[in-house]
């Protein structure tokens, strides 16, 4: 059966390796699955993804910003997912909408309802069936990836500490709002219990 | 005083060739404007739009191209008709948001209202103070664009008829619907009436 999970959450959450090895899972239960995340190397979605990720971009204004991130987001679920979920497969998802909503919605201050809006628009109503959300302190991911990256947390991790506790609270805040799809997992926990408390989640929806 | 003037209708309406006019008579009663049309040289825009029109891009999705193009009006509202706005100028923009409205919510389908509101996140209520609407059948215009390129009508100027027929039905609905804003010029006279028609438009305004 189709099932459309995203996987969120802040920095250092761990949902990439996490989403990794549930697709290794699946694999050994023969359940077919893709593992995308945007722009899934779809060509369009990936140069509007050259875009908002080309450095000499300074001048990009945050809400021109969030109308390409659903622009791209548009393609990938034309071109990938949408295809996917029909074909009857599980589609595994790094990032998706919530991160939109979370990230530009909350910690840029855009508002999330006008984030939905915008992205209502790109997805013609389609939410995740399920959203994993990867919860751990800013503090403790940061150190995560500065351990991963064998270097000190810098004065720039620092600097946007206030930003990464808006993301994280505009998830927690999310949550509470989207309870139907939303599971959120402790993940400061070490990444095999992550990882089965995730795939339990996901299980549970088979 | 500053005067946000936009230029719209369909193909061949001869409304770029009347907005160069226009100008050229600012020029000569010395008022302070700036002659515009989207992307406006404003890099981010401009690699924006060159998404759209990549013609490798044939897969992209009609929602996707009304997000670039929301996209793009942003960015050249945020680094061009803002400034110049705010600076006391005339800004005369070659199509905006009404063409939007036209091409992809009327002649594309996706609704007028759709449009609407994904571009008022974009352009955050920002309407033109006028609107020429350079109205003349659909034949008439692109037997223009055949006569200037010195070329007959070909058969898929004949198979979009219907498209330019969509073109001009809604910005006909639009000017009825914004009359505040709208100003309809019969572009179908000699370009010198047009001019005196849109200019005397603009002249009551200032």
């Amino acid at each position: 059966m189709s099932l459309f999970i995203t996987f969120e959450g802040g920095e250092g959450s761990g949902k990439s390796s996490a989403l990794r090895l549930i697709a290794e899972r699946l694999e050994k239960e023969g359940i077919p699955y893709i593992l995308t995340r945007e722009p899934g190397g779809t060509p369009i979605a990936e140069s509007i993804r050259n875009v908002i990720l080309d450095r000499n971009n300074v001048a990009m204004d945050s809400r021109t910003e969030a109308l390409l991130y659903a622009a791209s987001r548009r393609q990938h679920l034309v071109e990938k997912v949408w295809p996917a979920l029909k074909e009857g497969k599980i589609v595994l998802c790094d990032r998706y909408l919530d991160s939109s909503l979370a990230y530009q919605g909350g910690a840029r201050g855009l508002g999330i309802d006008k984030i939905l809006e915008v992205n209502s628009f790109a997805t013609e109503g389609t939410f995740p069936d399920l959203t994993l959300f990867f919860d751990i302190e800013p503090e403790l991911g940061l150190a995560r990836i500065a351990a991963n990256a064998n270097r000190e947390v810098n004065r720039l991790d620092l600097e946007k500490m206030d930003f990464h506790r808006g993301v994280r609270k505009t998830f927690q805040e999310l949550a509470a709002r989207f309870k139907d799809r939303y599971v959120t997992i402790d993940a400061s926990k070490p990444l095999e219990e992550v990882v089965d408390d995730a795939y339990a989640a996901i299980k549970s929806r088979l």
